[in-house]
């Protein structure tokens, strides 16, 4: 149990690197230095995906008003910790345990088991996938903002983490059906963003839009401004930071090669996508639109997501402007179809998580600038999609109408307008500032 | 003194790594690798401590109020610089240079001496050893909070980091008295976090509570809530995020299959922290606590960082969802003892330091779920936890009690009623904002 | 295309890791395992310098009103975008191409050409590269902000990316014609900051001081505080962590002595400037600025930065407190002056930058603790800044003055009084909060 003093393990290491001869043979070995140096690649994607999750915290927060701080932060501090628990209790064995069927995965529970042998590399995969299934249930939190109860917010956080979005790994990144068609989804545009985007659309319909948003008479749309773009920013460059773990570590071996092409297509699609939503609110409406521009580097990220190590660089900057530009008229198409969806989160990660995946199928790479990856590879893209899309939207369908039919669902109108924090959760967010 | 181009450095690198075949002769050996890729992995780990001190930063600024946000920032900035600074010159040599009869250490002051022997590796584990003296300091920060005068927390600062802290190092990661008991205390829940706890405490009972904290006639605690839950919980996340790095650093070898292991534990026992607080006061309150839920994170993240090494997976979780209810409750205990903690600090890094190295005599594994390290260990524990206890609390009561004695300790009733930003500052942290 | 799972990646991993004895003939050899750890190291490094685009956007919204902040957010999402799209499509090529006469490469522009070998190690070099050149860029948007119109900061980000830096670059990094003098900017003291602090010099002169900011009568400079502390604090922080890879990257091979050694040394000067900037404001005004502790740790780490690698440890600690001293002497220098840097840029970036780098010609070392880098360093060091400073100014002057000449540059007197956030951006950054 004693261990030795930090500077005693600093001293004795450097005594083997340094000052024995007998080092290589007795010391490390390069298999030995092979493990620990993926660990620590996987280390640090791990903690870059981890800090998404404070990227969402800002950018849901940033990006609604502020009247629900507290409450949409409460969210986000409830996903990460109810998601890595309820991924180690169910999720991880679920999406990676012996298989059946193709269908799900039925051993590794609670990391145990008789087959599960920890040494590291494993116990590091475990909790950078933690953090990846965190995410797709994170995305559902911006899409049902400012009117949902808690409780059954921290219900679906848990289903989410538990169920839908493993199962979708299974069929995928486990190895099960949809992976048998030949399906790429390098990241997951489809697997963790579209997964998130149509839980959230769901339940962004299940319950209604907020009050306000539409307008009685001519039923347009109207704009409810988040509280601080300065918050939401922040968000924003988490998530691209974050990214880059997310992206570059779903290399998942320390293969130099692709790491560092992934890292370049990743930072180019998000910058394309930036940059064009930008011009592009510009162009269309006479205003930079800043809200926007954070919205068209998170659609480039997704877009990019699924075909980071497989696309071509000028290919990712194309991912890149058509995600930019597509995040903003779908935005404008939701809220034609009077669905509400106060950050925009299902026309960045659902919208784009389906181009992203699409793109694959078109524009994958064997050198050239343009090499279509054929017509049976997108035909896997496009029936992968169609099968998350099937699963997740007839699970989260269920998961929200029983919600609503408990009476569990939505907060009171009084509720929502004097603000969801005083109501759940006792005190305002801002408790100094006015309420609006 | 010329250097390379960048480009001809990456080149003459490619050159060696994959055109010349003589490369394995010439260029790097296993060694050298072993060497460098250990030193980059105490770079990644160094770094996300440095990053703690932006969470505690926001964490403390979120938790307290508006008119003292210039003060709490500012106290912040001068624990992470001074703190830096006099580890250097003293703190460093105190902890670690040759010990004097088990209590402290007497060379490499500066990072000079004739056993200091610089390879890159001692210069990283120094500075990732700054950033942990630095948090120690920092911790009392939080519980002497919007009361106290800048320069005597300064001083704090300076002694924290230049004495208090490093005779406890010197104790214990140093090889001094309480190591040789065979005390276990993987990465500091009682040598960081209690030391920092200890010393908060004993500022709070020397300062008094803030005006308004008790009910003059009731005596009963009233809440005084920050003034931003956003700053607040994203200085939780930077701090769960950073906490990767103060635990995982603490492997201090490129040991694989520990890494890995201790990423897990950490993360698992923080979901447990935040999750249980939530819940805990939802069902205590009727009110999902928010603010409790970020310090049911920290108290999780505390509670395994005696241990992430050392006990069994579930064992984590269980030290979580112990840690997550101690602090709520152990908040509302200094509140029924009339002593006022602003943020919680001393629940948070004190309490439930205590827990968590009183845990790893419980629950120490070597294989199995639950393996008792046996009485010696927990009297080792226990030994070690008292003797901090009484350097920390009398050292810094001596401390507190000469400033005090000064009338240098509590700034004046005009200057904690009008806020401290605009007496020690000269400048609101808001100038934009209405005062409340 | 189809990619094995993800959990088969690992599996597959450790098998070859940990299965099989013939893995170190077959598996991984040190060479690959010298370019992945490098690719790894660079990755660190890249992401470390993305997040100080955070950190810029954080400070200039911290310590600039209100009413500007979503402009400001804006700007800074349009550099890092713009940025790295620039660099990638013109800037890298005009760096590191083929060189004409020593003035600027003339290849490998959009990542192709004859000579461009991807293999991961060049591609993860321009990611981080890329970083380099959007920070140049985004130093002007703080010393310009608060009344330059949008349209034209966009148009002088793609310059600074795709010009102005790249010939910087190409004269020294690139291997020109300042390279062969002998100069040393081991990290950017000059190349980068110095580069952007010029060009934010011209374009504060160009665009004139913000309405109000120097008393009509007396012509005294009035404090315009900005509007969050809190968030300047957080930039500054996230810059200072974002820059032990600034640092630490710039090593460029994974030398863990030579990786050590800068994060020291950075760590060092950055706590030396920030600790000497607060006391010394304390002394000269009886207050502790909080800000200027702030810019006091920027301070720092430009003055360390060309010689990070390069001087003592001791003499970092001078340069640091140097620094932190030199920029609040260089603000009121300024303000005299009655150039208006709403940010203090030029002062940190500008001023500390030409400090950092004639001090690698004062106390380069080779192993004592001060050694003269003799005459002809010093030389090549001035004239290095003075190249630098004449190319940035004369080019940045064109373009501001083109702009200024088409008026373009300054926006309405009514649009700087009512904030740009409604007139350029449709929406102000704090729509709950009232107008100041």
């Amino acid at each position: 149990m004693k261990r030795i003093t930090k500077l005693g393990a600093i001293t004795t290491l450097l005594m083997l690197l340094v000052g024995s001869p007998a080092y290589a043979q007795d010391g490390v070995s390069v298999d030995d230095l092979a493990l620990a140096t993926t660990v620590l690649y996987l280390m640090v994607a791990t903690v870059l995906v981890f800090i998404m999750h404070a990227g969402f915290a800002m950018l849901e927060a940033g990006f609604t008003r502020q009247k629900n701080t507290a409450n949409i932060i409460g969210k986000n501090l409830m996903t990460i910790t109810l998601g890595i628990l309820v991924y180690y209790a169910i999720g991880w064995g679920l999406m990676y345990g012996e298989q059946v069927a193709g269908l799900f995965g039925s051993d590794n529970f609670f990391l145990l088991g008789d087959t599960y042998e920890p040494d590291g590399t494993l116990e590091i995969d475990f909790a950078f996938q933690a953090m990846f299934a965190a995410t797709a249930a994170t995305i559902v939190s911006g899409a049902v903002a400012e009117r949902m109860k808690f409780g059954a917010y921290v219900t679906v956080a848990i289903v989410m983490t538990g169920l839908i979005y493993p199962i979708v790994g299974a069929w995928t990144w486990g190895g099960g059906w949809i992976d048998a068609l030949g399906f790429a989804d390098f990241a997951g545009s489809t697997i963790v963003h579209l997964t998130g985007g149509v839980a959230g659309l769901v339940g962004a319909m299940f319950l209604g839009p907020r009050i306000g948003k539409f307008d009685p008479q001519t039923g347009k749309a109207r704009g409810i401004p988040g509280h601080s773009i300065a918050l939401g920013a922040l968000g924003t460059l988490l998530l691209f930071f974050g990214w880059f773990g997310f992206n570059g570590g779903s290399v998942l071996e320390l293969d130099g090669m692709l790491i560092g092409y992934v890292i370049v297509t990743t930072a180019l699609a998000a910058s394309a996508g930036g940059a064009a939503a930008g011009f592009y609110t510009r162009l269309a409406n006479g205003k930079w639109d800043v809200a926007m521009t954070a919205n068209g580097i998170l659609a480039g990220l997704v877009g990019i997501t699924a075909g980071a190590d497989a696309v071509a660089i000028p290919m990712a900057v194309v991912v890149g402007l058509l995600a930019g530009v597509l995040v903003a008229v779908s935005v404008q198409m939701f809220d034609s179809l009077r669905i509400d969806d106060p950050v925009g989160a299902v026309s960045v990660h659902g919208t784009c998580g389906i181009l992203g995946t699409v793109w694959v199928g078109l524009a994958a790479t064997d050198g050239g600038l343009f090499y279509g990856g054929g017509a049976e590879l997108l035909i896997a893209q496009v029936v992968g999609v169609l099968g998350v899309v099937a699963w997740v939207g007839g699970s989260s369908a269920i998961l929200f109408g029983v919600l609503k039919s408990m009476g569990q669902l939505r907060v009171s109108e009084e509720e929502e307008i004097e603000g969801l924090d005083v109501h759940e959760h006792g005190v305002p967010g801002y408790p100094e500032l006015q309420r609006s």
